[in-house]
Protein backbone atom coordinates (compact mmCIF):
# COMPACT_ATOMS: atom_id res chain seq x y z
CA UNK A 1 0.00 0.00 0.00
CA UNK A 2 1.50 3.50 -0.86
CA UNK A 3 1.47 5.99 1.63
CA UNK A 4 1.55 10.06 1.33
CA UNK A 5 2.43 12.00 4.59
CA UNK A 6 3.15 15.68 4.83
CA UNK A 7 5.79 16.25 7.39
CA UNK A 8 6.71 19.61 9.76
CA UNK A 9 10.50 19.68 10.79
CA UNK A 10 12.65 22.00 12.90
CA UNK A 11 15.99 21.76 10.46
CA UNK A 12 18.11 23.05 12.98
CA UNK A 13 19.46 19.93 14.24
CA UNK A 14 18.93 17.74 11.33
CA UNK A 15 22.19 17.93 7.76
CA UNK A 16 19.61 18.34 6.09
CA UNK A 17 16.72 15.22 4.47
CA UNK A 18 18.47 13.34 2.57
CA UNK A 19 20.09 9.77 4.18
CA UNK A 20 24.02 10.05 4.81
CA UNK A 21 26.75 7.52 5.04
CA UNK A 22 26.70 5.73 9.10
CA UNK A 23 28.33 8.41 11.01
CA UNK A 24 28.03 11.35 8.96
CA UNK A 25 24.84 12.85 11.03
CA UNK A 26 21.23 12.46 11.90
CA UNK A 27 18.90 13.25 8.60
CA UNK A 28 15.08 13.00 8.23
CA UNK A 29 15.12 10.94 6.05
CA UNK A 30 17.16 8.51 8.34
CA UNK A 31 15.11 9.51 11.47
CA UNK A 32 11.42 8.86 9.79
CA UNK A 33 12.77 5.54 7.72
CA UNK A 34 13.92 4.51 11.44
CA UNK A 35 10.03 4.70 13.11
CA UNK A 36 9.06 3.19 9.89
CA UNK A 37 11.49 -0.04 9.73
CA UNK A 38 9.95 -0.14 13.62
CA UNK A 39 6.58 -0.01 12.86
CA UNK A 40 6.72 -2.29 9.61
CA UNK A 41 9.75 -4.41 10.91
CA UNK A 42 11.70 -4.47 8.03
CA UNK A 43 13.62 -1.60 5.94
CA UNK A 44 10.80 1.06 4.73
CA UNK A 45 12.71 3.70 2.13
CA UNK A 46 10.85 6.85 1.46
CA UNK A 47 11.41 10.00 -1.32
CA UNK A 48 10.73 13.26 -0.68
CA UNK A 49 9.09 16.12 -2.41
CA UNK A 50 12.28 18.71 -1.93
CA UNK A 51 16.09 17.53 -0.43
CA UNK A 52 16.43 19.90 1.97
CA UNK A 53 19.64 21.34 2.97
CA UNK A 54 21.19 21.24 6.38
CA UNK A 55 19.34 23.66 8.54
CA UNK A 56 16.56 24.32 6.49
CA UNK A 57 13.17 23.63 7.97
CA UNK A 58 9.54 22.40 6.67
CA UNK A 59 6.02 23.07 7.16
CA UNK A 60 4.63 20.86 5.07
CA UNK A 61 8.00 18.47 3.46
CA UNK A 62 5.92 15.76 1.62
CA UNK A 63 7.55 11.80 1.30
CA UNK A 64 5.67 8.43 0.22
CA UNK A 65 6.36 5.15 0.91
CA UNK A 66 5.35 1.45 0.60
CA UNK A 67 3.86 -0.64 3.20
CA UNK A 68 3.34 -4.26 3.00
CA UNK A 69 0.57 -4.56 5.64
CA UNK A 70 -2.25 -2.37 5.75
CA UNK A 71 -3.07 0.27 8.09
CA UNK A 72 -5.60 3.09 8.54
CA UNK A 73 -3.55 6.32 7.94
CA UNK A 74 -5.01 7.96 11.36
CA UNK A 75 -3.34 5.03 13.26
CA UNK A 76 -0.31 5.23 10.79
CA UNK A 77 -0.16 8.98 11.95
CA UNK A 78 -0.33 8.63 15.69
CA UNK A 79 2.04 4.88 15.80
CA UNK A 80 5.07 7.55 13.81
CA UNK A 81 4.52 10.74 15.90
CA UNK A 82 4.78 8.21 18.59
CA UNK A 83 7.89 7.35 17.76
CA UNK A 84 9.79 9.86 15.83
CA UNK A 85 12.00 12.87 18.12
CA UNK A 86 10.24 16.00 19.08
CA UNK A 87 11.72 17.94 16.10
CA UNK A 88 9.84 16.05 13.17
CA UNK A 89 5.80 15.48 13.36
CA UNK A 90 3.76 13.34 10.63
CA UNK A 91 0.78 16.29 10.13
CA UNK A 92 -1.42 14.55 7.70
CA UNK A 93 -1.20 10.42 6.13
CA UNK A 94 -3.11 9.33 2.95
CA UNK A 95 -3.00 6.57 0.63
CA UNK A 96 -1.79 7.83 -2.28
CA UNK A 97 -2.58 6.87 -6.23
CA UNK A 98 -0.62 4.08 -7.96
CA UNK A 99 2.13 5.48 -9.25
CA UNK A 100 2.89 8.76 -7.09
CA UNK A 101 6.23 10.44 -6.51
CA UNK A 102 6.55 13.28 -4.03
CA UNK A 103 8.80 15.12 -6.14
CA UNK A 104 7.83 14.24 -9.80
CA UNK A 105 4.18 14.50 -9.02
CA UNK A 106 4.13 17.82 -7.92
CA UNK A 107 2.89 20.60 -9.82
CA UNK A 108 4.74 23.62 -7.65
CA UNK A 109 6.19 24.23 -4.35
CA UNK A 110 6.26 27.37 -2.31
CA UNK A 111 9.50 28.51 -0.18
CA UNK A 112 9.76 31.04 2.77
CA UNK A 113 12.79 32.83 3.70
CA UNK A 114 13.00 35.33 7.04
CA UNK A 115 15.60 37.67 7.33
CA UNK A 116 16.20 39.78 10.10
CA UNK A 117 17.91 43.19 9.95
CA UNK A 118 19.64 45.17 12.22
CA UNK A 119 22.66 45.17 14.91
CA UNK A 120 21.91 42.64 16.88
CA UNK A 121 21.08 38.76 16.01
CA UNK A 122 17.54 38.06 18.24
CA UNK A 123 18.72 34.62 20.54
CA UNK A 124 14.63 33.85 19.97
CA UNK A 125 14.84 33.80 16.61
CA UNK A 126 18.60 32.40 15.54
CA UNK A 127 16.91 29.15 14.26
CA UNK A 128 14.26 30.37 12.50
CA UNK A 129 15.45 34.12 10.76
CA UNK A 130 18.70 34.75 8.68
CA UNK A 131 19.91 37.87 9.66
CA UNK A 132 22.51 40.91 8.32
CA UNK A 133 23.46 43.73 10.14
CA UNK A 134 22.93 46.46 7.06
CA UNK A 135 19.96 48.40 6.49
CA UNK A 136 17.90 47.10 2.89
CA UNK A 137 16.81 49.17 0.17
CA UNK A 138 13.14 47.98 -0.08
CA UNK A 139 12.70 48.86 -3.32
CA UNK A 140 16.11 47.70 -4.64
CA UNK A 141 14.76 44.32 -3.16
CA UNK A 142 11.70 44.22 -4.76
CA UNK A 143 12.79 44.93 -7.85
CA UNK A 144 15.60 42.10 -7.50
CA UNK A 145 12.41 39.42 -6.67
CA UNK A 146 10.31 40.76 -9.68
CA UNK A 147 13.39 39.77 -11.78
CA UNK A 148 13.19 36.02 -10.91
CA UNK A 149 9.37 35.63 -11.94
CA UNK A 150 8.90 33.92 -15.13
CA UNK A 151 9.84 30.90 -17.46
CA UNK A 152 14.23 31.24 -17.83
CA UNK A 153 17.40 29.40 -17.30
CA UNK A 154 18.68 29.45 -13.77
CA UNK A 155 21.78 27.98 -14.25
CA UNK A 156 23.18 30.84 -12.68
CA UNK A 157 21.59 30.48 -9.11
CA UNK A 158 21.99 26.74 -8.88
CA UNK A 159 24.63 24.93 -6.90
CA UNK A 160 27.05 22.38 -8.44
CA UNK A 161 26.40 18.82 -7.66
CA UNK A 162 22.77 19.22 -8.56
CA UNK A 163 21.38 15.98 -10.32
CA UNK A 164 19.06 17.81 -13.05
CA UNK A 165 19.38 17.97 -16.59
CA UNK A 166 17.57 21.32 -17.17
CA UNK A 167 18.08 23.89 -15.21
CA UNK A 168 14.91 25.77 -16.84
CA UNK A 169 12.25 26.35 -14.49
CA UNK A 170 9.10 28.56 -13.98
CA UNK A 171 9.09 31.05 -10.87
CA UNK A 172 5.19 31.83 -10.55
CA UNK A 173 5.56 33.70 -7.37
CA UNK A 174 8.29 35.97 -6.40
CA UNK A 175 7.11 38.03 -3.56
CA UNK A 176 8.53 40.31 -0.78
CA UNK A 177 6.96 42.12 2.42
CA UNK A 178 8.76 43.49 5.22
CA UNK A 179 7.58 43.54 8.69
CA UNK A 180 8.10 45.02 12.06
CA UNK A 181 11.43 43.65 13.90
CA UNK A 182 10.48 41.22 16.70
CA UNK A 183 11.29 43.30 19.55
CA UNK A 184 10.24 47.10 18.76
CA UNK A 185 13.00 49.26 18.75
CA UNK A 186 15.35 46.67 18.42
CA UNK A 187 16.78 45.73 15.04
CA UNK A 188 15.17 46.95 11.33
CA UNK A 189 12.13 44.91 9.75
CA UNK A 190 12.04 41.80 9.17
CA UNK A 191 12.51 40.49 5.19
CA UNK A 192 9.72 37.68 4.11
CA UNK A 193 10.48 36.61 0.83
CA UNK A 194 8.31 33.90 -0.42
CA UNK A 195 8.74 32.12 -3.89
CA UNK A 196 6.67 29.38 -5.71
CA UNK A 197 7.92 27.51 -8.69
CA UNK A 198 7.41 23.92 -10.62
CA UNK A 199 10.63 23.19 -9.28
CA UNK A 200 13.96 24.41 -7.89
CA UNK A 201 17.55 23.65 -8.29
CA UNK A 202 20.15 22.78 -5.69
CA UNK A 203 20.21 25.51 -3.18
CA UNK A 204 18.28 28.02 -5.38
CA UNK A 205 16.17 29.77 -3.17
CA UNK A 206 19.07 30.39 -1.00
CA UNK A 207 20.87 32.20 -4.04
CA UNK A 208 18.01 34.08 -4.81
CA UNK A 209 17.67 35.71 -1.14
CA UNK A 210 21.51 35.71 -2.05
CA UNK A 211 20.83 38.22 -5.03
CA UNK A 212 18.21 39.80 -2.86
CA UNK A 213 20.06 40.71 0.06
CA UNK A 214 23.08 41.77 -2.42
CA UNK A 215 20.61 44.64 -4.43
CA UNK A 216 18.97 45.89 -1.05
CA UNK A 217 22.43 46.49 0.53
CA UNK A 218 24.02 48.07 -2.91
CA UNK A 219 26.42 45.26 -3.78
CA UNK A 220 25.00 44.73 -6.89
CA UNK A 221 22.46 46.41 -9.00
CA UNK A 222 19.57 44.66 -10.03
CA UNK A 223 20.71 45.17 -14.12
CA UNK A 224 24.02 43.34 -13.13
CA UNK A 225 21.90 40.61 -11.21
CA UNK A 226 19.58 40.74 -14.60
CA UNK A 227 22.94 40.29 -16.82
CA UNK A 228 24.37 37.39 -14.21
CA UNK A 229 21.44 35.50 -14.64
CA UNK A 230 21.14 36.07 -18.66
CA UNK A 231 24.58 34.77 -18.71
CA UNK A 232 23.90 31.36 -16.77
CA UNK A 233 26.94 32.16 -14.72
CA UNK A 234 27.33 31.53 -11.40
CA UNK A 235 30.62 33.12 -10.82
CA UNK A 236 29.07 35.98 -11.41
CA UNK A 237 26.00 35.92 -9.15
CA UNK A 238 26.45 37.12 -4.98
CA UNK A 239 26.71 34.34 -2.24
CA UNK A 240 23.34 31.93 -1.06
CA UNK A 241 21.77 33.48 2.11
CA UNK A 242 22.50 31.20 5.66
CA UNK A 243 20.28 28.21 5.43
CA UNK A 244 18.93 29.30 8.90
CA UNK A 245 16.05 31.45 7.18
CA UNK A 246 14.19 28.94 4.69
CA UNK A 247 11.50 26.89 5.08
CA UNK A 248 9.99 24.67 3.01
CA UNK A 249 6.15 26.03 3.51
CA UNK A 250 3.79 23.81 0.67
CA UNK A 251 3.96 21.01 -2.18
CA UNK A 252 1.01 21.21 -4.32
CA UNK A 253 -0.46 18.06 -6.70
CA UNK A 254 -2.96 17.98 -9.23
CA UNK A 255 -6.45 17.28 -8.28
CA UNK A 256 -6.82 13.54 -8.70
CA UNK A 257 -8.72 13.85 -11.27
CA UNK A 258 -6.44 15.57 -13.15
CA UNK A 259 -3.51 12.66 -12.88
CA UNK A 260 -2.56 11.02 -16.58
CA UNK B 1 28.56 53.86 37.31
CA UNK B 2 25.52 52.22 37.25
CA UNK B 3 24.51 50.60 33.80
CA UNK B 4 21.06 49.76 32.92
CA UNK B 5 20.92 46.61 30.15
CA UNK B 6 17.65 45.29 28.11
CA UNK B 7 18.20 41.62 27.20
CA UNK B 8 16.76 39.11 24.67
CA UNK B 9 16.92 35.32 25.31
CA UNK B 10 15.82 31.79 24.45
CA UNK B 11 15.01 30.48 27.89
CA UNK B 12 14.80 26.82 26.61
CA UNK B 13 18.42 25.86 27.22
CA UNK B 14 18.59 27.96 30.92
CA UNK B 15 17.37 26.62 34.21
CA UNK B 16 15.86 30.75 34.16
CA UNK B 17 16.95 33.47 35.17
CA UNK B 18 18.61 33.25 39.07
CA UNK B 19 22.13 32.06 39.75
CA UNK B 20 22.28 28.51 41.25
CA UNK B 21 24.40 26.71 43.21
CA UNK B 22 27.68 25.25 41.00
CA UNK B 23 26.37 22.43 39.63
CA UNK B 24 22.44 22.90 39.38
CA UNK B 25 22.35 24.10 35.73
CA UNK B 26 22.90 26.86 33.55
CA UNK B 27 21.42 30.45 34.32
CA UNK B 28 20.86 33.70 32.43
CA UNK B 29 22.01 35.38 35.58
CA UNK B 30 25.03 33.18 35.79
CA UNK B 31 26.36 33.88 31.91
CA UNK B 32 25.62 37.69 32.03
CA UNK B 33 27.66 37.69 35.11
CA UNK B 34 30.21 35.66 33.81
CA UNK B 35 30.61 38.03 30.64
CA UNK B 36 30.56 41.18 33.00
CA UNK B 37 33.65 39.39 34.86
CA UNK B 38 35.90 38.65 32.20
CA UNK B 39 35.37 42.42 31.30
CA UNK B 40 35.21 43.61 34.56
CA UNK B 41 38.14 41.75 35.77
CA UNK B 42 36.72 41.06 39.14
CA UNK B 43 32.99 39.46 39.90
CA UNK B 44 30.09 41.50 39.25
CA UNK B 45 26.59 40.94 40.55
CA UNK B 46 23.55 41.87 38.32
CA UNK B 47 19.99 42.66 39.22
CA UNK B 48 16.70 41.92 36.97
CA UNK B 49 13.24 43.06 36.31
CA UNK B 50 11.80 39.34 36.63
CA UNK B 51 13.58 36.06 37.82
CA UNK B 52 11.56 34.11 34.41
CA UNK B 53 11.86 30.30 35.47
CA UNK B 54 13.13 27.61 33.33
CA UNK B 55 12.38 27.87 29.94
CA UNK B 56 10.63 31.21 30.02
CA UNK B 57 12.22 33.77 27.47
CA UNK B 58 12.65 37.60 27.22
CA UNK B 59 12.68 40.08 24.77
CA UNK B 60 12.90 42.87 27.00
CA UNK B 61 14.09 41.88 30.47
CA UNK B 62 16.04 44.65 32.33
CA UNK B 63 19.18 44.24 34.54
CA UNK B 64 21.59 46.60 35.96
CA UNK B 65 24.87 46.52 37.49
CA UNK B 66 27.72 48.87 39.02
CA UNK B 67 31.12 49.06 37.14
CA UNK B 68 34.28 50.66 38.78
CA UNK B 69 35.45 51.50 35.45
CA UNK B 70 33.81 53.98 32.80
CA UNK B 71 32.90 52.45 29.78
CA UNK B 72 31.17 53.57 26.72
CA UNK B 73 27.36 51.94 26.41
CA UNK B 74 28.19 51.21 23.11
CA UNK B 75 31.35 49.73 23.61
CA UNK B 76 30.31 47.82 26.71
CA UNK B 77 27.34 46.34 24.35
CA UNK B 78 29.37 45.06 21.88
CA UNK B 79 31.65 43.61 23.86
CA UNK B 80 29.65 41.61 26.36
CA UNK B 81 28.10 40.61 23.11
CA UNK B 82 31.33 39.13 22.03
CA UNK B 83 31.30 36.99 25.37
CA UNK B 84 27.60 36.28 25.72
CA UNK B 85 26.43 33.02 24.28
CA UNK B 86 24.15 32.86 20.68
CA UNK B 87 20.88 32.34 23.64
CA UNK B 88 21.31 35.66 25.17
CA UNK B 89 22.23 38.98 23.35
CA UNK B 90 22.24 42.85 25.21
CA UNK B 91 20.07 44.72 23.24
CA UNK B 92 20.54 48.21 25.25
CA UNK B 93 23.02 49.77 27.34
CA UNK B 94 22.36 52.77 28.49
CA UNK B 95 23.90 54.35 31.90
CA UNK B 96 21.30 54.12 34.82
CA UNK B 97 20.41 57.06 37.21
CA UNK B 98 21.23 56.47 41.04
CA UNK B 99 19.10 54.32 42.87
CA UNK B 100 17.56 52.46 39.73
CA UNK B 101 16.76 48.57 40.30
CA UNK B 102 15.12 47.36 37.69
CA UNK B 103 12.56 45.18 39.95
CA UNK B 104 11.78 48.15 42.31
CA UNK B 105 11.90 51.10 39.71
CA UNK B 106 9.61 49.46 37.66
CA UNK B 107 5.94 50.53 36.88
CA UNK B 108 4.50 47.89 34.99
CA UNK B 109 5.82 44.58 33.02
CA UNK B 110 4.28 42.90 29.56
CA UNK B 111 3.81 39.03 29.24
CA UNK B 112 3.31 37.39 26.35
CA UNK B 113 1.90 33.46 26.23
CA UNK B 114 1.34 31.41 22.88
CA UNK B 115 -0.78 28.69 23.34
CA UNK B 116 -1.00 26.43 20.15
CA UNK B 117 -3.51 24.20 19.62
CA UNK B 118 -4.22 21.31 17.68
CA UNK B 119 -3.55 17.55 17.03
CA UNK B 120 0.25 17.69 16.85
CA UNK B 121 2.80 19.93 18.48
CA UNK B 122 4.23 21.49 15.69
CA UNK B 123 8.67 21.16 15.48
CA UNK B 124 9.28 24.20 14.85
CA UNK B 125 6.95 25.81 18.16
CA UNK B 126 8.18 23.63 20.56
CA UNK B 127 10.59 25.95 22.10
CA UNK B 128 7.68 28.99 21.33
CA UNK B 129 4.71 27.81 22.17
CA UNK B 130 2.51 25.72 24.79
CA UNK B 131 1.19 23.14 23.02
CA UNK B 132 -3.09 21.33 23.87
CA UNK B 133 -4.66 19.36 21.90
CA UNK B 134 -7.89 20.17 22.77
CA UNK B 135 -9.91 23.42 20.75
CA UNK B 136 -10.71 26.00 22.91
CA UNK B 137 -13.96 28.23 23.24
CA UNK B 138 -13.17 31.50 22.36
CA UNK B 139 -15.77 32.85 24.42
CA UNK B 140 -15.09 31.33 27.70
CA UNK B 141 -11.62 31.81 27.07
CA UNK B 142 -12.41 36.06 27.06
CA UNK B 143 -14.27 35.93 29.52
CA UNK B 144 -11.96 34.70 31.91
CA UNK B 145 -9.24 37.07 30.81
CA UNK B 146 -11.34 39.76 31.52
CA UNK B 147 -12.25 38.20 34.64
CA UNK B 148 -8.24 39.10 35.79
CA UNK B 149 -8.80 42.46 34.91
CA UNK B 150 -7.85 44.94 37.92
CA UNK B 151 -6.35 45.16 41.31
CA UNK B 152 -6.94 42.43 43.81
CA UNK B 153 -5.13 39.84 46.42
CA UNK B 154 -4.02 37.17 43.72
CA UNK B 155 -2.93 34.77 45.82
CA UNK B 156 -5.10 31.90 44.18
CA UNK B 157 -2.64 32.14 41.27
CA UNK B 158 1.14 32.49 43.08
CA UNK B 159 2.76 29.34 43.80
CA UNK B 160 4.35 28.92 47.03
CA UNK B 161 7.82 29.67 47.50
CA UNK B 162 7.56 33.75 46.85
CA UNK B 163 9.59 36.02 48.78
CA UNK B 164 6.79 39.09 48.84
CA UNK B 165 4.82 39.76 51.36
CA UNK B 166 1.57 41.51 49.71
CA UNK B 167 0.17 39.02 47.55
CA UNK B 168 -2.46 42.22 46.00
CA UNK B 169 -1.50 43.52 42.45
CA UNK B 170 -3.05 45.68 39.41
CA UNK B 171 -3.78 43.92 36.01
CA UNK B 172 -3.94 46.96 33.34
CA UNK B 173 -4.29 44.56 31.03
CA UNK B 174 -5.68 40.82 29.90
CA UNK B 175 -6.15 40.80 26.30
CA UNK B 176 -6.64 37.69 24.43
CA UNK B 177 -6.24 37.00 20.76
CA UNK B 178 -6.25 33.85 17.88
CA UNK B 179 -4.50 33.44 15.49
CA UNK B 180 -4.41 31.52 12.22
CA UNK B 181 -2.50 28.06 13.10
CA UNK B 182 0.75 28.44 11.87
CA UNK B 183 0.51 25.10 9.30
CA UNK B 184 -2.93 26.09 7.41
CA UNK B 185 -5.13 22.82 7.71
CA UNK B 186 -3.16 21.04 10.62
CA UNK B 187 -4.22 22.40 13.65
CA UNK B 188 -6.92 25.10 15.43
CA UNK B 189 -5.43 28.73 16.09
CA UNK B 190 -3.12 30.00 18.54
CA UNK B 191 -4.17 31.72 21.40
CA UNK B 192 -2.09 34.82 21.77
CA UNK B 193 -2.43 36.13 25.18
CA UNK B 194 -1.01 39.60 27.05
CA UNK B 195 -0.86 40.68 30.50
CA UNK B 196 0.62 43.71 32.13
CA UNK B 197 0.76 44.78 35.77
CA UNK B 198 2.32 46.59 37.92
CA UNK B 199 4.31 43.32 39.02
CA UNK B 200 3.59 39.67 39.07
CA UNK B 201 3.71 37.22 41.76
CA UNK B 202 5.77 33.91 41.48
CA UNK B 203 4.51 31.82 38.33
CA UNK B 204 1.97 34.04 37.89
CA UNK B 205 1.00 34.39 34.02
CA UNK B 206 1.40 30.48 33.82
CA UNK B 207 -1.06 30.07 36.48
CA UNK B 208 -3.19 32.68 34.56
CA UNK B 209 -3.11 31.05 31.45
CA UNK B 210 -3.66 27.66 32.98
CA UNK B 211 -7.26 29.29 33.87
CA UNK B 212 -7.58 30.33 30.41
CA UNK B 213 -7.45 26.80 29.25
CA UNK B 214 -9.37 25.69 31.85
CA UNK B 215 -12.64 27.81 30.75
CA UNK B 216 -11.63 27.38 26.90
CA UNK B 217 -11.75 23.51 27.47
CA UNK B 218 -14.77 23.59 29.76
CA UNK B 219 -12.67 22.00 32.98
CA UNK B 220 -13.97 25.58 34.87
CA UNK B 221 -16.18 27.73 34.62
CA UNK B 222 -16.00 31.52 34.85
CA UNK B 223 -17.70 31.87 37.76
CA UNK B 224 -15.59 28.69 39.28
CA UNK B 225 -12.18 30.84 38.50
CA UNK B 226 -13.97 33.83 39.87
CA UNK B 227 -14.89 32.14 43.79
CA UNK B 228 -11.06 30.71 43.69
CA UNK B 229 -9.55 33.94 42.99
CA UNK B 230 -12.02 35.76 45.55
CA UNK B 231 -10.75 32.74 48.17
CA UNK B 232 -7.37 33.06 47.33
CA UNK B 233 -7.00 29.65 47.40
CA UNK B 234 -4.36 27.91 45.57
CA UNK B 235 -5.70 24.53 45.84
CA UNK B 236 -9.01 25.50 43.81
CA UNK B 237 -7.13 27.17 40.79
CA UNK B 238 -6.24 24.97 37.62
CA UNK B 239 -2.46 23.92 37.22
CA UNK B 240 -0.26 26.87 35.46
CA UNK B 241 0.40 26.20 31.80
CA UNK B 242 3.69 24.84 30.54
CA UNK B 243 6.59 27.45 30.55
CA UNK B 244 7.84 27.36 26.97
CA UNK B 245 4.81 29.50 25.76
CA UNK B 246 6.00 32.87 28.10
CA UNK B 247 8.01 35.80 27.08
CA UNK B 248 9.01 38.51 29.05
CA UNK B 249 8.49 41.33 26.38
CA UNK B 250 8.75 44.47 28.37
CA UNK B 251 9.88 46.41 31.22
CA UNK B 252 8.15 50.37 31.62
CA UNK B 253 9.92 52.62 34.28
CA UNK B 254 8.85 55.85 35.28
CA UNK B 255 10.06 58.87 32.74
CA UNK B 256 13.18 60.49 34.14
CA UNK B 257 11.95 63.58 35.22
CA UNK B 258 9.09 61.58 37.37
CA UNK B 259 11.90 59.93 39.44
CA UNK B 260 12.12 61.83 42.62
Amino acid sequence: MLFRITLCYDGTDFMGWQAQRPGVGRTVQDVVEAALATLAGTAVRIAAAGRTDTGVHALGQVASFELSRKMEPATLLRALNGLLPPDVRVLEVAPAPAGFHPRRSAVSKLYRYLLDTGPVRLPTRRRAAGHIRAPLDETCVCEAAALYLGRRDFAAVASAGGSTRSTVRTITRSEVRFEAAPVPGAGGPTLVYEVEADGFLRRMVRSLVGGLIAAGRGDASVAALERALAAGDRQLWPPPAEACGLTLVRVDYPPLGDRD
